[in-house]
């Protein structure tokens, strides 16, 4: 496999839109796809965490990847969450996104068992050898068997058809290990992060790219600083980060995952309706006050309109002072020999 | 609701043997069902951790059901395992689980993400407000969101439906306080404990009952464990306890959970098949070592024959030599005024 | 070494109580030591976690000894806490308290490093192999380096110092793996838990004994407790054990440790002084509601007047109720052949 | 403050060099101070935990301060560790080191007892309002109670004498947060990171250096880390840094911390002696495969001979290879529009 081959830039982790009757809505999923597209994802991953594809049945997760297959027409590559109830499930849905043309399957480590690193590889290896279509395998380990660094070596020696991790512990150096591992011995493998509040240091440390549901938000934002990171325009790209990390915790503390995601999307023009997973009343109260934040930061980007009766000042962090601060730092520094 | 209505007793859950292909091997699973009532389990509790209901498919966890409540025919109360993809498919399990004459249904709570305790509730009380069938609360924190103490208390208070809690947990004064703050506002509320180890002392501070895996392999050690304990027969159950916990640490830390008590079902004379889970060559050779001394435990129960070679001597604890021991202490204290 | 030199009973981790300077109040102190005494506490046992080893210097912990050991003047064993700052000081510890009369010393393992089982066993071997007097092994995993299983089996087998182990843990399951392991090899070896709330079934599995924080302030309760389940009267034993917990938990979760030990040790009639680690506005504001619930569960069991104002009816668990209750449990399990 | 006075650049934390009667050896750590300040690490902080403080006496902590702030005679600043048993003990040593010219004190928060954010902040608050030298927080989640983002904050707010935090959790979303809320607010406060794995990314997102134990052992390479990072000379750091990583992983997993730094300084030349806990058989064999591990290392870096019998080939990462695969990735994705 040749280098051109290999993963890279942000694949989106979609939320997925749902009608009144909490179906699936179609037609604003296909009019999501496109709108992310024309903002300049690399790409677009289904099915995974962001997509809650453990609450959808699994007949709903094989329509998801052909409503999305079918309006991104190969516009971008499709990574396709595939992870069924065992690995037989799992290699029928592998054959069948391979025939709708995804570029490569995703996989999450082996969840609710806690598994052994022996479990987890044989897990992997069952389904890669077994598999049309290349296969990432997915490290998510506050919610899933943690894949170790010598079982992803192990798995990208032996099989081929393992071309990438998407790791999601947010753990920098936990990266560099598995980037030292694998790089001298598969230089086609990719190594994507799922942890938006690191994108910037984790490209900068060797990462190909991200799956970061903040994409699914605010594209524009999470596009710019793949791009500025990768220019090397590091003030620029600093700035940014910290911007996007505002929004990342906000859309991830406040609520229970991904309902923030879910609301922001709504606050960008999205029917995204009322999430699967019921909500207590204290829980509807607290999704309300975040959406005002969210807006107020949303707006605060240009994004959105504040909402009625403003938003607070400094409520949100003011970067041009962040970014002043910071190159004070760096040529106080320079000026003392320090650098 | 009466107190004669209450869950109580060792419920069983079951292992799904597999044939050749990998399906459910309805035969075996039949005569299981029989065997396990013939020596005297209180209940059957399908589709629980030990039954691997992550690994099946909605259409086999049904068929699991269908076929467990048509052989049990009414001789014991059935506990139906019933979480599906999210709570409306939950519930039409409700309906179908309860149209089959289950006793009740059981119900993990959300797991691969980990919800607040708000979460928890939400989900629960949504399925208990639509639910046709009682419901049982499955806490089982080291897989799943946990259930705290207040979220019990919210839902016996609120929901007539949920009867019970299966606590997998193994901390007893967890147990206790949630038997403290429910069983005042609730005399019908059951408590089971899932955690085998400790099954006597959970039945010593006031549980009802429990839903332990080594039923499902030793039906006649747990049954006796229960019947000790309720008759204060302490130390015949001590010793039975302690045998219990060894049998119980074998088949639960020597291989990926639940292939041990696979294996030693298998040594019972079931046709249990291969678990779904691939295994490494590493864990095959494990699961042959296991099996081994799994055959000396159970020879030494008298359950089956020692292998081929024999068992070392001492390899198992003499229960004698441990209840001698016990019992030397309790004397001893007496004689010196401490008791 | 015989079997009566076993030590056993409850031994309490008294709080040390402090004059308006901060310092060790000396004759407070010996008064609380008469005072336990008085009230049947079969040993002490000074510089343990309630007794804030840590926060105390080389010296004042060398005093602490000294005055409970010339208080005591033999009419209970003392277990002394030697932990120093390595094994050099520790075993000069060691030496001080064996000439000072005290029946053994109790170690815990080493903290703020988290150290491998090998390190355990190291560290442990070499106290042992050059203490003049009997060492406890001294396990509190949510604050030291955990000492598993294998550990304190070598340590038995190979060190005739070691003499007993005190876990505060409160895992019934791991007690009885450690009793099931070392027992054999080494019946005069005790065990005894650290964990209140668990007291009862722990010395219904073989515990000796228990070093319990809650016999420092009512002592009459914890050696009720310990004298009940050991004459199997079991009823009356859960009951105090279901009380012991409220008390139990309100003492240890509602301030930071012990803080809360201090507070109704104050209510019992001693002046326990401020302690060591200094208290936010809000710690202070908690602390003092927390010595009103204290004060109605004290006097609910007749240690102390009701605060002014008076106590809330049923804010205290009706033991007489939740004793009714469990009874027709039982009484209905046992007429309906399910014991 | 002026942002003239603030914390920057590289700590050493360093290990104390012990003689054959396991005394401290002041020779060799005088001889150690000189070198390390020859190499030019910015600053020294003794008794951090690469200094075992806590294995050492009071005694004995104050004696390695007054070593090393003599030896040092003002060349760099000294960060001294001062906590003691308790607020007092450590307000004293804090009077202490800043008489004999320390920099600024370095308190962990407190450990053994896991304290809720209300009681970290009152206890630093104490000292800091107490102390006549400039505190640095340590936050080190893994050994001591953590210092949440709120806690640094109001902390920073209320104490103008508490100037920095030293940060080991090695979590780079964390110290973002941390800088995004205390820089706004104190542009004067430093934030240094006590994880050597992430050093270059810290700095990237405004870190103002580190307390690196690696530099203890490799001040050439750490410094110059330092260096190319503040000149954004982005691959050389980068390379190095998998470099240091490489070597950090060796020293610090492979034995009971910090015996494999202690290990590696004596292969630069230095008699750092036997630490002070003690080792199992099997850790000493462990312990010598390490430091031919170490020495391969070193000898790679060039800082030592390679062992007898020399060093496989390809043991350690290949950093030129490594460089390339990196460059060729950003060449190709700017060739492809990505960057």
């Amino acid at each position: 496999m040749s280098f051109s081959d290999r993963l890279q830039g942000i694949f989106t982790p979609n939320v997925v839109p749902l009608d009144s009757s909490g179906e699936i809505n179609e037609p604003e999923l296909r009019r999501y796809v496109d709108w992310l597209i024309e903002r300049g994802v690399h790409g677009l991953y289904p099915n995974g965490s962001t997509g809650e594809f453990t609450r959808f049945t699994a007949e709903e997760r094989r329509r998801i990847i052909e409503i999305i297959a079918d309006q991104t027409a190969g516009r971008v590559p499709v990574l396709a969450g595939a992870a069924e109830a065992n690995t037989r499930e799992t290699i029928q849905a592998c054959e069948r996104y391979h025939e709708l043309g995804c570029r490569a399957v995703a996989i999450v480590s082996p969840f609710y068992y806690r598994l052994s690193a022996d479990g987890v590889y044989a897990y992997f290896k069952e389904i890669a050898d077994n598999s049309p279509i290349d296969v990432t395998l997915y490290n998510i380990p506050m919610f899933a068997s943690p894949i170790d660094v010598p079982t992803v070596k192990r798995l990208a020696e032996e099989c081929e058809r393992v071309v990438a991790i998407k790791d999601s512990s947010g753990d920098l150096p936990h990266m560099m290990r598995m980037i030292a591992t694998v790089r001298p011995v598969r230089p086609d493998f990719a190594f994507l992060t799922g942890w938006d509040a690191a994108l910037m240091p984790m490209l900068l440390i060797g990462c190909d790219g991200g799956t970061n549901a903040t994409s699914g938000v605010v594209p524009e934002i999470t596009r710019k600083l793949f791009d500025l990171t990768l220019a090397r325009r590091l003030d620029e790209a600093r700035d940014l980060q910290y911007r996007l990390l505002t929004l990342f915790d906000a859309m991830l503390y406040s609520a229970e995952f991904p309902e923030g995601f879910r609301a922001a999307l709504q606050l960008r023009g999205f029917q995204t309706g009322v999430g699967r997973q019921p909500k207590s009343q204290v829980q509807e109260r607290q999704l309300a006050k975040l959406t005002v934040e969210l807006q107020c930061l949303l707006a605060a980007e240009g994004y959105t309109q504040e909402p009625v009766g403003g938003c607070p000042a400094g409520r949100v962090i003011d970067p041009a002072q962040l970014d002043r601060i910071v190159q004070s730092v760096v040529g106080e520094l320079k000026k003392r020999g320090l650098a």
